[in-house]
């Protein structure tokens, strides 16, 4: 275990993709969305803790979750759960985290995982992150490139170079771009070359190199960040947290610290398949949740004592309550049934629940919400 | 009015094809199916009482549903709801009907119309009935024949002969025979050659002529209704019932009355076109609450206070709850959302909602059934 090694893990989105399940009060990362007991922030603890160290992870959170993070996550200390006043995208998020770490361990090598992905095997991911850790001593920042399983238009992609024959990191190579997600053909002609990888939006990385693009990119951001990290553990902490952090610049850390790290030929990829799913609709749940190839589809249920009565259907049924949920000859059916509100959709249209989502807001339906 | 003209409203059946709306507790004809406003049972009500007068309607129902009928009847004489021990199919519950209407009225004529059709355009039924009752003052039997809609394989069919020329029934034809349920290619048959029309179950005729061929073509059935009959008003009255009715055979009137008599050419047909449905399937019930062609098509509610939310969607939703629905991207489906049972299915799988109903049964389930 290297003792510098920290984790960071930003837990915000809203998930509308997850609606009804995934609601502003408890977004995604809250909930067991796979049905496999332990919410996505709580698996995603339970990779990263024994890597890092318990003592080592940082969860960055809306204040409004601040309690539910705590309880779900017993084990970590209060302290290390940074609640933000309100959400700023990933560079303020991850740069304050980075600034926090580095205040206390100047050598501090940060990671970045995403509290609401998934990830199936779990021993490959370790290996590939000790890669990880070994190329971030480069002082370069080191991301993580899944293998397409298809030409996805969901994820961002990463073009891959030469192999850098790094101690440590065998399968290290140069980033020589991040693409923003493509259209349909192009897509296809990225996976068809074998050169890209999808972005995870695992970052990992020494916290000064991490630190040291952030202030020569977005300096605004830096000095505010900064000046929130001073004051952090002191009685003026409320008071300059609530003056600064409203006028930091809402970017992502892609833009603000990848991006330019990799077109000044900073970055390195590690490839990693382990499985890894960012969970981002009820199609994806269902691809996790289903059997395997070749063995007979059917209903699952996810949640709740739910009896099943189905006659030639397929899908994914969440329920919170007892009933009985029959299904007929739907195939690909996702259901959420939840106490205020039963969502019905395809599998094929699971992106399209965020609609929905706009459409109660526009009603102003908010305790939907 | 003709003073001699009763109605029979057979109200039996177990609507499985309805289910979860329609159980054994409360069948579908107990439901406002339509979400109109009115039980099925209490629009048939409303279309004949004014036809035959409210004190010449009788309903023949299972004894479970006696008290269910007599309120949602509160004009219909308790007396004229014949209660079943068990349920023994048309021809015992309409032969002992017109038993007791014949005991009182020997001149009567008898109408039989069932307690779960659908009828929308209720002057044009008034006046194919008017015709109906003249051409049954010749002594045969007379039935509807409903234009079909399209090749159905769900109805029997009516094979129409020459017009008669009788009158008060201008548009009466000899019925040739009756067809059960055909094959898809020989509905199209029947369709195509314009002489055959759906059998909506709707017979017509003198009590007399009806139970003259009940006695020739089962005289076991016969006698054991006159049994019934005869005790009705007497203080035998539960004990011949609970003797007799058990061992009677279960048959249908159409091949103990309405058969024979065709094959002897004795029964007349009505051309009858006034928005019949028998509401078999939520397809039925979809079809009759769809905006008219050429609308844009949504969801419908019915039913509760549910609110909808829809994208890209079409189809009807039965909630007894003030849940909101929401429904992205799926055509023709059909939920219904009750307390202890979520069905989802389309309208083209309508007719398997029956096979989820025999899973429930299979799996002991009986408190859903």
């Amino acid at each position: 275990m290297n003792t510098h090694f920290h984790a960071i893990i930003p837990a915000g989105g809203s998930g509308t993709r997850l609606w009804p399940l995934s609601r502003r009060a408890t977004p995604k990362f809250l909930h067991d969305v796979l049905g496999l007991g332990r919410s996505l922030i709580q698996a995603t603890w339970d990779r990263v803790a024994p890597i890092v160290g318990e003592d080592r992870v940082w969860v960055v959170t809306g204040e409004n979750h601040f309690d539910q993070v705590a309880e779900q996550l017993p084990h970590i200390a209060r302290g290390q759960i940074i609640a933000e006043p309100s959400p700023k995208d990933s560079a303020a998020a991850i740069g304050l985290a980075a600034m926090l770490i580095a205040r206390e361990d100047p050598d501090a090598i940060v990671g970045s995982f995403s509290a609401d992905h998934s990830i199936t095997n779990v021993d490959e991911f370790r290996l590939v992150i000790d890669q990880a850790v070994a190329a971030a001593e480069t002082g370069d920042i080191v991301t993580i490139g899944i293998m397409p399983r298809n030409p996805a238009t969901a994820y961002g992609y990463i073009e891959t170079g030469d192999l850098l024959g790094l101690d440590g990191a065998p399968t290290a190579r140069r980033a020589l771009a991040f693409a923003e997600k493509p259209e349909a053909s192009t897509a296809r002609q990225y996976v068809n070359s074998g050169r890209y990888r999808w972005n995870a939006g695992m970052f990992i990385a020494k916290a000064s190199s991490l630190l040291d693009i952030l202030a020569e990119e977005d300096p605004a951001l830096y000095s505010g960040l900064a000046r929130i990290a001073e004051a952090w553990d002191t009685p003026d902490h409320d008071e300059v947290l609530s003056a600064v952090w409203p006028g930091l610049e809402k970017r992502a850390i892609d833009y603000v610290v990848a991006e330019p790290a990799a077109a000044a030929g900073r970055v390195i990829v590690i490839p990693g398949d382990f499985g890894w799913d960012d969970v981002g609709d009820f199609d994806s749940v269902a691809r996790l949740r289903q059997p395997v190839p070749g063995e007979p589809r059917g209903v699952i249920s996810i949640g709740g004592n739910t009896d099943l009565l189905e006659v030639d259907a397929s899908g994914v049924v969440f329920s919170e309550g007892p009933r009985t949920v029959a299904i007929v000859g739907l195939e690909d059916l996702v259901v959420v049934d939840t106490d205020d509100v039963l969502l019905i959709t395809s599998r094929s249209h699971a992106q399209d629940v965020k609609k929905a989502v706009s459409v109660a807001g526009e009603r102003g339906l908010d305790e939907l919400l």
